[in-house]
C-alpha cells in the first residue's frame, strides 16, 4: 500500500504543472526537489523507497535549511516583514528521497520517520547554487507580497471611519458636527502641546463648537518617512490623528468627503520648532495620503502675530521680523516710542488675545498649496527622506542668510514652506550643534563666557547662582541642567576633557574617573574666569563684536574672536542636520607655532592630536582625503606572575566603564593600587586577557 | 473492596491521635471535619457511602471554602506571605461524607467524583463558627511559620559572605583586604552620590586602597523599617550593601570577624538631606542587625568642614555654625577682612582638599556609639517608624529652636544624633511643605514675593528671566521646573485656583480645562506684580521684617506680615513629616469684615469657604472636633430629552479629567457647546447617568 501511494504522489509531484521544479542530488543519499506552494507546506518524501507521508525528522532537516535561507533574504528585502520559519515553510513544497541507516518510524505504517538527525549517517548540504534559484524561483517574491499585504492589513487596523461620535481619544476637544453631514465644514486644529490648545479653546469660544475641534499634540510627531511599521503601529498620535480625522491606509481622495473634518489647521509657536513640527505634519500626509495635499484648503495654518507694538490704545501686529523691521525703518527714531512685545510661543498670547484671533479668522489662516508634483514632492522628501542626505547637504550650504517666507501672501506654496521657513529650522540646528569655526563655541558655550564678561567674573560664584545669571542675561532656553553641564564643561580640567579650560574648577567637576558625570551639583560648587581666559579673548576686541539681539535684548556675539583657534585646543563634537563634527583637542604650542609661521609666511606643519596629561600614545592608523585616522593607545605592561598592569586608558575611555567592561569579559576581580598623588594607576589583570588591547579609534579628522 | 478501604481510611481518620479535629454536620447530606496535615493535603472522602478514595469535585468543593477562608486569615495577619490556595490546602486533612444526585465517577473503581458542583443536588455552606475554630485550630500558625520561613530563605538569598573578592556591583571600589584576614581593619566609604565617591577617591589616594573601599549611594536609601518584603528584595542599592559587606540576614554580631569590613563610614553633604541618608543608614543597620550597632567604632561618620575662612595663607576650618558664630563674636568687628565659603556640599570640596581631610583622618572620623537599648533604640524607631506617628509629633512640637549637634564631641550618641542633627532635617521637611500661618507662604513661594519686590517687578518680565533672577537672589535650590511652576501657581485667577493672585498673568497661566497644567513654558509668558499685592504687603513693613541669610546672602524674611491672612485668602495644601495641612480658599470681604469686628471687640463670625467665580454649591457636611467638613456641588439640570446638562463642576474638578472620567463610566459621546464667552458650558449626558453626583469632598479644615 505504502508503495503505491508513494508512487502516486510522486508522480503528481514531478508531473505538476506550471510551477519551476529546483532539483539537486546532493550525494549518493540525498536527492531534493524544491516548488512553490500556495500558503501550506506540502512535501513528499522517501526513506529508504519507503515513502513517508507525513514526512519526519529528514523532511524538516532539509526544508528547514531551505526555509532558513529564503528567511533572510525575505527579511533583508524588506526589514518590516519579520518574516518566521513556519510562513517561509507554508510557501514551499519540498521532495526529498533519502537513504538512512537504520531509520525509526512512528507507526507500524512508517507515516512519519523518527530517526535523530545525527543518526542519519549522512549529511545532505545544500549547495548555494541550489539555494541562490530557490529563492529566484519566485518563493521570495510571493512572501514579500505576503508581507506586505499583512503589514498592510495592520495598518488598516488602525484605519479611522467617518461617524458622528469618537470616544476614547484624551484630550480631544471633538468638532460637534465632525463626521456628519457637514463634515466637510469642520476644521480640526492639531495644537502645539497643551498650552496652545488652552488658546485654542478660547478662539473657538468665538467661532463655535459646531464646525471646529481641537486636539493637542504632544511635542514633535514622528518622522514617517522611513519609519518602522512597528513605529507606525506603535505611535498614539498617529492613530489619534487617523482616527480623528478618519484617515483610511492607502486610499486615495480626491476630496475630504470620506474625512470626519473638511480641513486640517497646525497652530504652533512662533519659532523653529514650530516650524518642524509643521513640516513633520506635511511629511506624515506627504507619505501616506499625498493624494490629500492636493484637496485645496485641506491643509492650513492659523498664524499669530510675532511682536505686537503698543502706543497707548494704537496696536499695531506683524506676523513676520522682515514686516517689523521695515515698519521701524519707516517710522526713523520715533519708533522707541512705542512699547514692543515678542509674542514668540502661542501661550504668550492671553485668551482674550486668542478670542480676538478668531474673531478676525480670515486674517490669521493660511492654505498651503500644492503648486506642482515635482517642486512640492520632492521638497518635502528632500527635507525629510534618509536617502537625501547629500542633496540636504547642497540644500542647507546653498541657505542664503536673510530667506524668509513672505508672510504677507495669503497661499503658501508647499515648496516655500520647505525652502523658506522650514530651512530655518535646520539652520538653527545645526548652529546649536556644530561649533563656529571662529571661536570654537556652540551657542551655549558663547552666552556662558558672554555672561563671564559681563558680570566680570573674576572672584568666584556658585555655579548655581551663575546659571540664574546667565539665563536671565543671555536668553538661554535649554532648561538649567543644561547650562549647568555645559558651564561644568568648560571647566573640566581632567585628562581627555579641556586642554585650556576657561572657567576654573573650584570643587568637584569631575574626574576621569566617570568621564566628569561625577561633578557634584551645581549648587555646591563654584567657579570664576580663569586668569589666561581674557587673554586669549581680550578686552579691547569686546567692541569689535557683533552682538547679538533676542527679542529686544542685546545678548551674545554671533563668535568671539580668540587670538589662537579655541576648536584646534579643546576640540569639539555635535551631531547636526546633515553634517556632523568631531574635531581632537591639539596642543596650544604647537597652533602657536604654526601660527607664527604662518605670520612669516614660512609653510605650516602638520599636527597630530594632543591631550594635556596624557601619557598614552597616538598614531596615525590611516589617512584619506575624508580625513585623517589615529588610533590612541593607554600603556599597559606584563608584570612577571602572569597578569598586566595598566597605567594609563585611552583619551576618554573612563576608569569605572572601563574597568565594567574588563569585568564583563572575565570576572577576576581588579585590583587597583593607588599612588599617594592618585595619578599613578595600576591594575592587574590574569595574563590571558592580554589580547585585549585597549584601543579606541577617533573619527576620521575632516 | 471499596468499602474495606473507606471503613479502614475512616477509621485513620477519626483515630488519628494528638491533632484537634473539628467537625460539622452541615446539612442532611454533608457532613464535614477538618484537622491538620504537614505540607501535603489529604482527604477521606465518601460519595452516597461509596470512598472516593481519590477525592473529586465534592472534596475540591469543601477544601475550597475552607483554604480561602483561611488564606485570607493568614495574608491579613502577614501582609508579605502572599499565601496561595494550594500552599494551604496542603496544610488540610478534610474529611467529606457527602450524599449527591446522581454521581458521576471517572472510572468504574469510582475513585474520584466528577459531577460538577451545579449538579450536586444539594449545597455545603459551611457555618461562620466552623471557618472561627479551624482557624484557630493551629493551620493559620502553621502556614504563618511556614511563610515566615519561606520568605526568610528568600532574605538570606541575598546574603553576602565572606570571601575576598567581589564582582558584579557597579562603581565599588573594593579595598584590597576586604574579605581577607584583615578585613577587620577595612573601612567601607559609603558616599552621597557619584561626586562625593570622587571626593572619597582623592581621599583614599592618601589613605591607600589596602584599608579603604568606597560605594556611592544613589539618593536615599529605603527605609526599611515597615518596608514589604517585595521591596526588600527588589532594592538594589540594599542588596549590594549586603553583598559588600558580607551581612547574613537575621545573624547576630558580635564583633565583625564574619564581614568583609570591619567599619563602615558614611560620609555626606553638610545639609539636612545628607543628615537625613545617614539616619536612613542607621535605621536600615537597625532594623536588619541591631547588634552591630552595638559593637564598638562599627559605624562611622567622616565629616567635612562647614565653613572655612581663609586670610592670606591662614585657613581656619568650622565643623558647625554655632563654632563658626562663636570665633566670629570672638573677633568683634574684625572677622570682615577674613574670607567666608560655606562649605555644604562634599562636592564644594576639591580633590586636594579631600587629599587634606583624609592625611588628618582622625580629626575627620566620629565614632556613632550605642549608649542603652531604651533610649536610642527608641529614638531610632521614633524617627522611622510608621506605628510612631503620633511620638513623632510631640518630637517635632517639643523641638528648641537652636538644637544641634555638639561637633566637638569625638563620639555621637544615636539617640543624640536622632534628636540633635536628624530632628533639623524633619523641621526643615515640615517648613518646605506647610505654609507659614503668618503670610500663608511656603519658602519657595515668599522667595518669589521677595525677588518681585527686590527687582520692583512692575513692568512685566518673562517669567524664564524671573526665574533666573529669583535663582540668583533667593538661593533657591529645587530647580528650575519648580521654580517655573510656582510662580505661574501664584499667577493664576481661574475659579479654584487664587482669590487674589499676587503675580499677573501674561499670557496662558493654565485654565479650568486642564487645573493650570495647561500653562505655556515659561520662555513664553510675562508676568508682573498686581498693583494690590503691595497694598496687602505695604513697603514701610519691609524694614520690619527678620531676613534669613543663607551662606552669607541676605535672602527673603521669614515671614512677611500681610495685613489680612493671606493663608486663609488663597489656601493651602501640604504634606510634611508628622503632619499636613490643607486650607481652602476663604473671600477676602468676609475676612476683613471679621478682622473689624475683631478690632471693635466684637465676636468674630464662622466663615465657609468661599472660591471667586465658582457658581456651584458650598455645604457644611459635618462637623467635629477635628475640623468641619464640606461638600462642594456644581451645577447640573435636567434637560427635556432626556439629557443633563452640566454647566459648573465642582471646585478643581477639571474639565479634561471630568469628562475622561465620564467617558470611561459610559462611552456616549459629550458635547460641549460654548457661548461666545468661554464661561458658560454645557454638558449633556444620557439620563441614566444622572446618579452620577459631582461632589467633592474637602478634607476637615483644622
Amino acid at each position: 500500500m505504502c508503495n503505491c501511494i508513494s508512487t502516486l504522489l510522486l508522480k503528481k509531484a514531478w508531473s505538476y504543472q506550471g510551477l519551476r521544479k529546483i532539483y539537486q542530488k546532493v550525494n549518493d543519499r540525498w536527492e531534493v526537489c524544491v516548488s512553490l506552494s500556495e500558503g501550506q507546506f506540502q512535501q513528499v518524501s522517501f526513506v529508504n523507497g519507503i515513502a513517508t507521508i507525513r514526512g519526519g525528522t529528514h523532511v524538516d532537516y532539509v526544508a528547514n535549511q531551505i526555509a532558513s535561507h529564503v528567511m533572510g533574504v525575505v527579511n533583508k528585502k524588506n526589514k518590516q516583514a519579520n518574516m518566521k520559519l513556519h510562513t517561509v515553510k507554508g510557501y514551499l513544497w519540498v521532495f526529498v528521497n533519502a537513504l538512512i541507516d537504520n531509520p525509526a518510524f512512528d507507526s507500524q505504517t512508517k507515516e512519519t520517520l523518527t530517526t535523530r538527525q545525527a543518526s542519519f549517517g549522512s549529511t545532505c548540504e545544500l549547495s548555494e547554487e541550489f539555494l541562490k534559484k530557490v529563492s529566484s524561483s519566485g518563493v521570495v517574491s510571493n512572501l514579500l507580497s505576503w508581507a506586505e499585504f499583512k503589514l498592510n492589513k495592520e495598518l488598516k487596523k488602525t484605519d479611522g471611519t467617518k461617524k458622528t461620535s469618537i470616544v476614547g481619544i484624551p484630550k480631544l476637544e471633538d468638532a460637534n458636527d465632525a463626521g456628519g453631514k457637514n463634515s466637510d465644514k469642520c476644521t480640526l486644529i492639531l495644537t502645539e502641546g497643551d498650552s496652545a490648545k488652552a488658546l485654542a479653546m478660547a478662539g473657538i469660544g468665538v467661532v463655535g463648537r459646531d464646525h471646529y475641534g481641537v486636539f493637542p499634540l504632544r511635542g514633535k510627531l514622528l518622522n514617517v518617512r522611513e519609519a518602522s511599521h512597528k513605529q507606525l503601529m506603535e505611535n498614539a498620535e498617529i492613530q489619534n490623528i487617523k482616527k480623528i480625522l478618519g484617515l483610511q491606509h492607502e486610499k486615495k481622495y480626491d476630496s475630504t468627503k470620506g474625512l470626519r473634518y473638511g480641513h486640517l489647521m497646525i497652530m504652533t509657536d512662533q519659532d523653529h520648532d514650530g516650524s518642524h513640527i509643521k513640516g513633520l505634519l506635511i511629511n506624515f500626509i506627504h507619505k501616506e495620503w499625498p493624494s490629500l495635499l492636493k484637496v485645496p484648503s485641506f491643509l492650513v495654518e492659523f498664524i499669530t502675530p510675532i511682536i505686537k507694538a503698543t502706543k497707548g490704545k494704537a496696536v499695531k501686529s506683524f506676523y513676520s521680523m522682515p514686516d517689523y523691521e521695515a515698519w521701524k525703518e519707516s517710522l526713523g527714531g520715533s519708533a522707541s516710542s512705542w512699547t514692543i512685545k515678542y509674542y514668540k510661543g502661542l501661550g504668550t498670547s492671553t485668551a482674550q488675545e486668542g478670542r480676538d484671533y478668531f474673531e478676525d479668522i480670515t486674517h490669521h489662516k493660511k492654505d498651503f498649496v500644492w503648486a506642482d508634483d515635482k517642486e512640492d514632492g520632492e521638497a518635502i522628501e528632500l527635507a525629510f527622506s534618509k536617502k537625501k542626505i547629500a542633496e540636504r547637504k547642497d540644500w542647507l550650504t546653498n541657505y542664503q542668510p536673510g530667506t524668509c517666507l513672505d508672510q504677507r501672501e495669503k497661499r503658501i506654496k508647499y515648496s516655500d514652506f520647505i525652502n523658506k521657513e522650514l530651512i530655518l529650522f535646520s539652520m538653527a540646528d545645526l548652529e546649536r550643534s556644530i561649533p563656529s569655526m571662529v571661536d570654537g563655541f556652540k551657542p551655549g558655550q558663547r552666552k556662558i563666557l558672554f555672561c563671564s564678561f559681563k558680570k566680570n567674573l573674576v572672584k568666584e560664584s556658585k555655579v548655581a547662582q551663575f546659571i540664574g545669571y546667565v539665563s536671565e542675561h543671555s536668553a538661554y532656553h535649554h532648561g538649567e541642567q543644561s547650562l549647568a553641564s555645559t558651564i561644568i564643561g568648560m571647566a573640566q580640567d581632567f585628562v581627555g576633557s579641556n586642554n585650556i579650560n576657561l572657567l576654573e574648577p573650584r570643587g568637584q567637576f569631575g574626574t576621569r574617573n566617570a568621564g566628569g558625570k561625577d561633578a557634584a551639583s551645581a549648587r555646591y560648587i563654584f567657579t570664576r574666569l580663569q586668569p589666561i581666559t581674557r587673554l586669549i579673548f581680550p578686552k579691547d576686541d569686546d567692541v569689535l563684536l557683533n552682538y547679538l539681539n533676542e527679542d529686544g535684548q542685546s545678548i551674545e556675539p554671533s563668535w568671539y574672536m580668540p587670538i589662537i583657534p579655541m576648536v584646534l585646543v579643546n576640540g569639539s563634537e555635535g551631531i547636526g542636520t546633515g553634517w556632523s563634527t568631531y574635531v581632537p583637542n591639539y596642543n596650544p604650542r604647537d597652533i602657536i607655532a604654526n601660527l607664527k609661521r604662518l605670520l612669516n609666511n614660512e609653510t605650516i606643519v602638520p599636527m597630530v592630536p594632543w591631550y594635556r596629561g596624557f601619557k598614552g600614545s597616538l598614531k596615525e592608523t590611516s589617512s584619506k582625503a575624508t580625513g585623517v585616522t589615529y588610533t590612541i593607545t593607554g600603556v599597559i605592561e606584563e608584570v612577571p606572575d602572569t597578569r598586566l598592569k595598566i597605567t594609563e586608558l585611552p583619551v576618554r575611555r573612563w576608569t569605572t566603564d572601563y574597568k565594567e567592561f574588563l569585568e564583563s569579559m572575565c570576572p577576576i576581580p581588579i585590583k587597583e593600587k593607588e599612588k599617594s598623588k592618585d595619578k599613578n594607576k595600576e591594575k592587574k589583570k590574569d595574563k590571558d586577557k592580554e589580547k585585549e588591547k585597549e584601543k579606541s579609534k577617533e573619527p576620521p579628522l575632516k
